[in-house]
């Protein structure tokens, strides 16, 4: 069987490489990006079969260039992983947590890890551009009293020991995964909907269209809103429901919504990741 | 009358400061500030009567951070101003169009100027942390062949000449502020209501809290989510509708909206911004 690859934005071992392996298996083979663009021109351009985007952090967010980039290009959701976000604190020979100074990571994993920088107020945090880049930039330099916050696979593929665990402040922490893919398809046991809309801007305009999936009591699970560019204050809508298109209630549903909107797009039909892990 | 102190983000000059003039004329008194959490403190502790947050961007989408503020600090939202972002081409003595070789600004005004950067393939772009302070650091460093992009009143307070306006690649691009500040009022002419609530996750949830709304035809002008942390895969919404407080129709769909709702805070009621200036 061809091996399967899947691009991926940032350096090999970062959260999204882990969350690559949980969806695909360890067998598929990484492509790293620069830009979260990047990945889903790989996917585009057929050089990679897959792109891993993160698309929302339980306690950051939605990622919001990932949100437009799904409707600037047009590939599908195929998949989806939620995954549990641990920091580790990574470093190489000779460093210990005694004589720690300096601490290396992304600025948004280095917020996460509040309390472990009160506990230990003589440890510098350093921002860089990225978790697994700066295991990397370590593993090369070989800095003695540094460390780097990332995932435990950054720690195996460059060969850092991980001097603590769990450092983040909040454990419910969870990246949640979107894999795309070039070819539509909808796997067996989907059970997920994402779509993209935007209504008139009329009063009522918006419940409208809320109210297909209240008839018929689906389920939604996240709704999102974006600029419409050239359209002061009026806006793109992202809502993934629970359902699979191939069933009467969501085809109906989808066909009433695109009489109450201007436009109206599936991004994909895959199967929900586990809420816990 | 003693002067009203307004805290903002970022170095003199910036976009901020042009829309507090537009808010609240030039006599106000500026306070810069280093943090978006910096100048809701300083009105939070009485330092500033007032600050100004930028909330939306027409190109870029919401200011999450801002958002996020609003339900950290108890603050009330008194005023809102819509500004149109002119981004002009700054330099001092010795810099032409025709001997131009960087120009610095912050990121997101570089990638808002994409098209000029294309019409002279050979100007760097050099990312700055903020746009009117790119234009004060080339006051102090009096660098030849370098210019800054920043707002008019940059160029104002430093010295700056103007080489070259209107250099944003969409003309629709207007920044939405919100004027905060720690009392409670409702100005006159107030026509647009801000709350933020939450709601048990269950089917239908969102639907029944706009339902007290298009019951009685309330136009809602934006709606945001954000995490609700510490319960993953749940949300804050935040709503913008055109209404007065004070007003029978306004109230009752509050109080409707109670019933319905887990948590809910009226976060200011104010004088809509115009939508075309």
């Amino acid at each position: 069987m061809p091996q399967v690859t899947v691009a991926i934005q940032g350096e090999r071992g970062s959260f999204s490489e882990e969350a690559a392996q949980t969806l695909l298996g360890r067998d598929a083979r990484v492509l790293p990006k620069e830009t979260f663009a990047d990945i889903f021109k790989s996917v585009a351009e057929g050089e990679a079969r897959y792109c891993l985007a993160p698309i929302e952090n339980t306690l950051a967010g939605s990622v919001y260039e990932n949100y437009d980039l799904l409707l600037e290009n047009d590939l599908h959701i195929v998949g989806e992983v939620n995954l549990r976000i641990v920091h580790n604190l990574i470093a190489f020979a000779g460093t210990t947590t005694g004589n720690l100074r300096q601490v290396y990571s992304h600025p948004v994993a280095l917020a996460q890890c509040g309390k472990f920088f009160k506990r230990h107020p003589k440890v510098e945090k350093i921002p860089f551009y990225d978790t697994a880049g700066s295991v990397k930039m370590l593993a090369e330099r070989k800095v003695v009293s540094a460390a780097a916050i990332a995932s435990r696979v950054a720690a195996g593929i460059y060969g850092g020991r991980i001097l603590k665990s769990h450092l983040e402040d909040h454990s419910e922490n969870y990246t949640r995964f979107l894999l795309l893919s070039r070819k539509a398809a909808t796997p067996p046991g989907a059970n997920k909907v994402s779509i993209a809309f935007s209504t008139r801007n009329v009063p009522g305009a918006l419940f409208k269209c809320l109210s297909v999936f209240a008839l018929r009591e689906i389920d939604l699970t996240k709704m999102e809103s974006r600029p419409l560019r050239g359209h002061p204050w009026e806006y793109f809508f992202y809502l993934d429901f629970a359902g699979n298109v191939k069933d009467s209630r969501c085809k109906n549903a989808l066909a009433d919504l695109s009489e109450v909107t201007d436009f109206l797009r599936v991004l994909g039909c895959y199967k929900s990741g586990k809420r816990r892990q």
